[in-house]
């Protein structure tokens, strides 16, 4: 067997370190002599930044380590590789350093940019007669790929949403007084995210996904019918919401010209600000709005280790694959049955997962679009269950760096 | 023994709960027939707003849900009793009620103003020849109370913001890009709060506490050096810092006259946001302002093991106290040894606490303004050791509710 690369690309997760784990791992235990990491993904490598992991995940503590550490071990990037028949240069630069190394097999883990880049990288191949085999390891909170029943990521993402929320709903209803909360959820363009808030009866009274088209005044109804039947209305919100115009609510608030001190014109991150404003001025009551920033792709300490185990897996079955002869494809989970939950990994080809973007069924929101139903509740469940305790050093999660 | 009544009075924390369930399961111990809870604290009782605790915390079960239940089971309120030289109505009210419910002795959980209730109320009580007991039960996140090492609640707060900061700062590195990340941490008065982000070496690059007075040139070549040793630069900053003249960073923002999407002034949370923007124009650099909201109050999820035991301790010591004939006090934390940690409680005269505030000390601030110490360190650490593990119901904590 050849040498090993793998590389990690797009926005950080609590769980894609995992796969880089069952990549190495397997790798290792089918007999590759090295085992590479790009640094920086395929942006790292065109610049030949590469590290041999042998010498940094030395024994099993190291790899605990890495199942447990945040974001991207390797470093990550947004990079999309050029059409080769208009641009060879950089499949030209990434084959010579493919030789350089003795490769034979590529795996990057990653959303749908990354499965864009195996895809290319393996039609060049083809075209170029090269036996390294290029396998995709699907990656994303998001949850938003084809093909997979759902992406590592998402489950971890998840139940730290469904976590916090939790406990924000505990903080908002502490005061006698009546109010709404408003907590914005992660998610530009599907509403996985936001709709994981809510897994049992406790979760958010609405929750607004950008698969349905936002309306006011169906929506101010509704919030004025809760506040009569209750002290504290709390509403998730997917960032991604967008009016019947197809313009995000967050715009509807940058319009507004907001400046920072310094006179310039501020980005505000402001959907579930403008919902809050929205309710304030228009019901006349006390609301309050939330953002959970970058926490919601990088609380490891919250992971599921549903979604840990796995991310270890499609790494391992990537891996396995490639070893069988496999390329151009992506390791895929695919769901045997809900109750008790099964999966197994499957690999798909990689070419009908990039570029593509998977939405919420729209029969999995309620039929006025502000909740979910119990068939997304079925889906959602297994994959925020178990825990795994982070190794605590000094009070604090001990993580492992390059 | 006559009956007991309990309240929690202002902001949550993660742990003001296990106090609760120190007082209810110490006075049940002691013969307590009854013991009622205020809802809403105060307020509440004024409209004679209770529980009996019997009837909703009737087994062990409850008990450990308790302790895992973030912000205030029975409610909370921001409620000063008046001098009652000036207005007596309230005070006839309450002990006339103390009277309807045969109660010997009353804890108030909370933090300055709550030990301010209880001096008024033992004031008061001595006035009328009352021989009920009035104990505070110390809870704040902010540790600023006086007479006492720490508080309950601060050590919760303290892991949640050492571990998530470790985690974003996992999250800042993940791209091959320069940049200056200013994660705003909660603290108006005091810098307990930002000075916790730093429990070892791997914590950001500075920390800003109110206790400084904030020097905008120090502070940029500060940032300008660090920015040429490493890739990201890892700014924590309390909320409450000010400039030279007394002014909030975040008032500096509010001037520039931000409007919301409906044309009113938009009052936002900006000290992290103002030094974000102000590294951007001055120093020409990337740079992202993190906020982490209200659950740095309410993360049970993390919670400190070693602070839950405190506040229940502190609970008990209080019920303990009161069986005793004490009253005027307030229990209080005493330390004995940092390593290994030991403490106990002891009681302290709750007039000494009420309406006086504790800063971090000068010593344990870096020279320079922009860090904390191994003073402060050996001081936090022990606040921040070990974990209660929720219990998980479906993928998320289960909580108890009122």
């Amino acid at each position: 067997m050849k040498n090993v690369l793998v590389g990690q690309s797009g926005g950080p997760t609590a769980v894609i370190n995992s796969s880089l784990a069952g990549v190495y791992e397997t790798a290792k235990a089918c007999g590759a002599p090295h085992v590479y990491g790009m640094q920086y993904g395929i942006e790292g490598l065109l610049e030949e930044k590469l590290v041999d992991l042998d010498g940094v995940l030395s024994d099993k503590m190291d790899i605990e380590l890495l199942k447990r550490t945040p974001s991207s071990f390797l470093g990550s990037c947004r990079h999309k590789l050029p059409d080769p028949t208009v641009d060879e240069a950089p499949f030209l630069r990434l084959f010579e350093l493919f030789a350089k190394y003795d490769i034979g097999a590529v795996f990057y883990i990653g959303g749908n940019d990354s499965m864009d880049t195996i895809s290319k990288l393996s039609a060049y191949g083809k075209t170029v007669n090269s036996e390294i085999r290029f396998i995709g390891v699907p990656k994303t909170i998001d949850n938003d790929l084809m093909l997979t029943d759902h992406t590592p990521g998402y489950g971890s993402a998840a139940k730290y949403i469904a976590t916090i929320l939790k406990e924000v709903i505990c903080d908002s209803s502490v005061y006698d007084l009546r109010s709404v909360t408003v907590a914005e959820i992660m998610g530009r363009h599907t509403g996985w995210l936001a709709a994981a808030s809510s897994p049992d009866c406790n979760g958010p009274d609405l929750i607004l996904l950008p698969e349905r088209p936002f309306d006011e005044e169906a929506f101010l109804k509704r919030v004025a019918e809760l506040e009569k039947e209750r002290h504290n209305v709390i509403i998730a919100v997917s960032e991604g919401v967008k009016n019947k115009d197809g313009v995000f609510l967050c715009d509807l608030v940058s319009t507004a010209g907001q400046l920072d001190a310094f006179g310039h014109k501020a980005i505000l991150s402001g959907t579930s600000r403008y919902l809050a404003d929205l309710i304030r001025v228009r019901l006349g009551c006390k609301t309050r709005a939330i953002e959970f920033s970058t926490l919601q792709r990088c609380a490891s300490h919250l992971a599921s280790r549903t979604d840990i185990t796995e991310a270890y897996q499609v790494g391992g079955a990537a891996v396995e694959a490639a070893v069988r002869g496999e390329t151009a494809k992506m390791a895929a989970i695919k769901r045997k049955s809900d109750q008790p939950y099964r999966a197994e990994t499957e690999m798909v080809d990689v070419t009908k997962v990039a570029n593509f973007e998977k939405k919420v069924p729209l029969d999995w929101i309620t039929e006025d679009g502000m909740h979910v139903n119990e068939n997304f509740e079925r889906y959602a469940r297994p994959l925020i269950q178990a825990e795994l305790t982070p190794i605590y050093i000094n009070g604090v999660p001990r993580h492992i760096h390059l």
